[in-house]
């Protein structure tokens, strides 16, 4: 283990790779334009499965079009340790959101390969096919197959806007593979990813030790009054749903303070029906997103949330009503995993952080068929999903090592 | 006066005339949808033609499509006493807004042939174009521009929603005028109308004395934040519009008790930007509609609004702009009318509230250029703008005798 403890990996070639990547679907804004299933994202794996090849890695590509790129260990017969995130991008989006993950990966591997270093279990890079959710509806499609969320027929079916199907997609750009698109059994896996978040970069932490990712559940709420002229009538006997709507804004952000400081709760939108300047409005919807790593708290916020609604609505002689949009159950990582993690940080003398992760990732779902950790850098500003999406260059490579050192102690 | 002051119109008449009339556009659901310078305004406006002709009126029309039917009066030389308002509706309008103004007064003139009676001064019954502003924006523009408020040009280059100009189409209806759309010399303007509101009903009055029209100012508030993830991002670090909006929605509604029972505060459309469900927006835009029938209050409403919008603001980092987007300052109607409908009341014996209009109406214009007084009518529930718009035939009947004799009194 001498020879492994003091193993680092590149970061120039690191950084080349990452700005190599960049160049395909790069935006006019210093962004990246790769949406999963074009042309372009073809081009992005077809330049990740050459430097995998190019690395000794055998390819293997699922019925999903999720990549694996393997390197052998000693023992053939050892579930892998995998690491992995996602070559697409939103639509103006980044250069680092997925991609870094993919390809400090990739990095790992040829980081051994220079140091002749051999591991027990074998590796894997993966490339987890549609994590954003842009082009096709849901996000982390690719690993939500794999993991069992979903159906194989379930994702061909869906369609991006101009109606072209994935499953047509995914054959036409010729990454329809033939291996079934289903978890087998690893030693652990892991995701190196930027943080998307301001919290490493406000406390001046270079790696996040996560333990978990946030719960997330998402709602409509409609509250339904009774339109009326703005001037005749007299406003006390008005059932009016912005009456309703400031007061469960307020109690709500109370929620999240009562919750603090991990509670979020955000409105993402509300439109106003029917949305005539002179009439007070039939309806107002509210799309409303709570979220909390503890998912006895999220419950707990999810009560109050109806409790909210249901009083401030009564209150204005309003309607009030929930409709379940979408839910992510908080997810808790292995302890191994974590404690991998955590001890690499520690053997590598990095500040650091233990937080949770406010956005969902490929990890959320494959954690829950196999032992799973991530990693955060510091992203600029806590910008992502953004053209202007920047990380520093000794952060990415300070996040690889402690990718390479966790991967290193689990395959041992 | 002997003979007139007995002298009451014939409400069965009048009820049917409402009837024919709704039929020209009637909907399915009871209402009526006959918008400006269609060929249904035309086939509305050409009945009314008619049924004037066949009372003895002459019929002048003015280059805005203003029709004016005159009675003539003993002596041709005094300026006219006008009733009038319009046959105009919203898409999904009632059977009563407008027209009936336009109906009482066509009863008015046909009472009085039935009783032989000749008045001092000519009668005149206006029809003004396109009030509702449904199809051509600004609402009101028939009087608007026969009262000063609007240029004639403007007025032809408005567009409805296919680009088809208000010139264009008020041509190919036919109803293109020659006399000049300008103001002359009345000796008093009146109009009837339903009140758009539900207080006569709640009071159980049969007729509402207008002492004239509350002001109104109608803004766009602009609340910019600075868009982050809903789940990375920390709510404290948060510039989240929203979280202003409910500190302005609470203020304004305390601000609208203030000055109640009178002050009106409505928000009729509210849209965020992005919309995102997981983003805080960049921004919303807030429709705001102040209204007081006291200038100097609404004066003072504007002044609060400003300060409250711009303090919540800065108390959450969010930047506040207002648009003004347009004002109808509050309107006093002459002593004079208000006096000759007060005392028919009274000579009448209906029950009354004197109140002010919430509602904008061409009287508002009017008043600009003549003495002007209002008279309203209970309506069902407060509908209006509404397909289920309705009115009890008595209160439509004591409407038109109110107005009868407040004509009277000043065509003496």
């Amino acid at each position: 283990m001498t020879a492994s403890s003091n193993l680092r990996v590149n970061g120039q070639r690191l950084w080349d790779s990452l700005m190599e990547m960049a160049t395909i679907g790069a935006t006019a804004k210093g962004g990246c334009n790769r949406q999963a299933l074009t042309e372009l994202d073809r081009d992005g794996r077809d330049l990740f499965v050459r430097w995998c090849r190019e690395a000794g890695c055998s390819i293997d590509i699922d019925a999903m079009g999720n990549i694996f790129a393997r390197r052998p260990g000693r023992n053939p017969d050892l579930p892998p340790v995998l690491t992995g995130s996602h070559l697409d991008t939103q639509p103006t989006g980044g250069r680092f959101d997925g991609v870094y993950g993919v390809l400090a990966g990739l990095e790992v591997v040829r980081s051994l390969n220079d140091a002749g270093i051999e591991t027990e279990a074998p590796l894997e890079v993966a490339v987890w096919t549609n994590e954003e959710g842009a082009r096709f509806s849901p996000a982390m499609i690719g690993s939500g197959v794999w993991s069992g969320e979903f159906d194989l027929d379930y994702a061909y079916s869906r369609t991006d806007k101009d109606g072209k199907t994935f499953g047509d997609e995914l054959q036409r750009i010729g990454y329809r593979g033939q291996t079934a698109a289903k978890a087998r059994p690893l030693a652990a896996a892991f995701e190196v990813h930027i943080e998307q978040g301001p919290i490493l970069e406000q406390e001046q932490k270079q790696i996040g030790v996560l333990s978990g990712v946030q719960g997330m559940h998402w709602y409509d709420l409609t509250l339904v009054g009774q339109p009326c002229h703005a001037g005749p009538s007299p406003m006390e006997g008005r059932r009016d749903p912005f009456m309703a709507l400031h007061r469960i804004l307020e109690q709500l952000y109370r929620l999240a303070e009562d919750h603090g400081p991990w509670a979020r709760v955000t409105f993402g939108d509300i439109r106003a029906e029917p949305g005539s300047r002179n009439t007070v409005p039939e309806q107002l919807v509210l799309a409303v997103d709570l979220r909390h790593p503890d998912q006895q708290i999220l419950n707990a916020m999810d009560h109050s949330f109806r409790e909210i609604a249901a009083a401030a609505a009564a209150e204005v002689g309003v309607e009030a009503s929930i409709r379940d949009e979408w839910r992510s159950p908080a997810v808790a990582f292995a302890p191994q995993c974590v404690a991998a993690v955590r001890e690499s940080v520690a053997d590598l003398g990095y500040s650091n952080k233990e937080m949770v992760s406010g956005a969902g990732h490929d990890s959320v779902y494959i954690s829950r068929v196999a032992p799973t950790g991530m990693i955060f850098v510091p992203c600029e500003k806590g910008l992502s999903h953004n053209e202007a999406e920047n990380a520093q260059p000794e952060d990415l490579e300070a996040g690889a090592n402690v990718l390479l050192h966790a991967m290193l102690k689990m395959a041992s």
